[in-house]
């Protein structure tokens, strides 16, 4: 199965090394810039292009992992052909493809990538969508080879997935880089807390979160809370620890 | 050793256990319930005592494990002794005591727990403080038959900690609780998002938390961003939304 690829970003990184690594052969790799295209290229034995009227009209496959805001301006840009054109984003609905081909589809991976770190595919929950019958069974068969989690999903609930993903992956890692800057502060290094971190997470493997919480905001413990907000500086931040604090209590009110 | 526990909650219950696995014997558990006294009184072989002027004055250890704002009704009801007078709470200075006795402290294990949910103590990192050199010694000798991390630190130090672990903790338990809410909304069970909250934790062992960010937040996609606002039904999440999307760019900006 040829492949050409639309983007070299971390999903673009991560899916198309694995995707060689399955024995699909990749022929383009397409980046804004040579730098990043070549990077990628290499990596998967592909030609870099820059151009994105380069890319061959007889893939079986293309793949479109770019940035949300880019992949609008890419399609008017390539003609339609009898290849499956697939993109990789939660927020992006499917017929965003509608007016350039029929084939298409959404191929979601569940999970946080970057360029230099390695992911175990069969574990990564893949959610797919297609255009029509035919290209759903071959999006399908592409997904069962990556992973072993796979489930069919509408543009619209993958909208919300991609919410929770935000909620649970982005804004988490936030709360690590506030906590890391306070331990700063105090000298400590980032390794102190990561085994509180860690028991956090294996808590929810087998407690639903809301069971799982504990602390001030829990227990509204006042004089705890302004004793934290003191210690904030940056009104942003304090009125986050604010906001937090008040809706861990209002969701976690025993009855 | 000899050790009374005032308290019987979530630390209290984790703390006392233990201590009667390594074989100090605990004589007395106070309680404002019998119920709860008489829970962890069971487990670790100790009377359950709901009436704190029938604590004993002749214990080697006291520790005192309640809510912050009980400690301090329950400490004028004590009577000064030899015994060394712990509490392990994060914001609570160690001063707390020293109208009522000299040799005290405080053990604070940074960690999260739950009354049914052991935990591994070897691991936990704990912060020790004590009012004198002889308590001092005391503490840390006890400390390190608990942990293999023993670290001392200040009563304004520690409380800066607490904050650390309100973030990496109880904060992030809270945009767990919101995934999952999110997600019974399209009928997809929590076990779907475990794969991409265990991966942003991994990440953060080997990446500084800035690093590892991804999302639409970091990159400021303003298409995707309004999206998920639109989704948000709640207006005390939507403002929960924008503020960390606008603080995760603002610290996050590539220079």
């Amino acid at each position: 199965m040829r492949v050409a690829v639309i983007g070299a970003g971390n999903v673009a990184t991560q899916l198309t090394t694995q995707l060689h690594r399955l024995s699909f052969q990749i022929v383009q790799v397409y980046s804004r810039t040579l730098e990043s295209a070549k990077i990628l290229a290499e990596k998967v034995e592909a030609i870099p292009i820059t151009n994105i009227s380069d890319i061959i009209d007889n893939a079986d496959l293309y793949i479109f992992s770019v940035k949300d805001d880019i992949i609008e301006g890419l399609l008017p840009q390539l003609e339609a052909n009898n290849g499956l054109w697939l993109h990789t984003a939660g927020s992006i609905p499917m017929g965003i493809f509608k007016d350039y081909t029929n084939n298409y589809g959404v191929l979601y991976p569940f999970q946080t990538f970057s360029k230099n770190r390695e992911v175990d595919w069969h574990k990564i929950p893949l959610f797919i969508e297609a255009s029509n019958e035919q290209s759903l069974d071959k999006l399908a068969s592409i997904a069962n080879k990556l992973s072993n989690s796979v489930t069919e999903l509408t543009s619209t609930d993958r909208k919300y997935l991609h919410l929770t993903g935000v909620f649970a992956c982005n804004f988490t890692n936030h709360m690590y880089t506030l906590s890391e800057a306070i331990l700063k502060k105090i000298n400590l290094p980032f390794e102190a807390i990561l085994p509180l971190i860690d028991e956090t997470v294996a808590k929810v493997h087998s407690l639903p979160p809301a069971q799982a919480q504990t602390g001030p905001a829990v227990r509204y413990d006042k004089n705890v809370i302004n004793s934290h907000l003191e210690l904030i500086e940056d009104p942003k931040i304090r009125e986050l620890y604010k906001l937090l604090s008040e809706d861990i209590h209002r969701i976690n009110q025993p009855l």
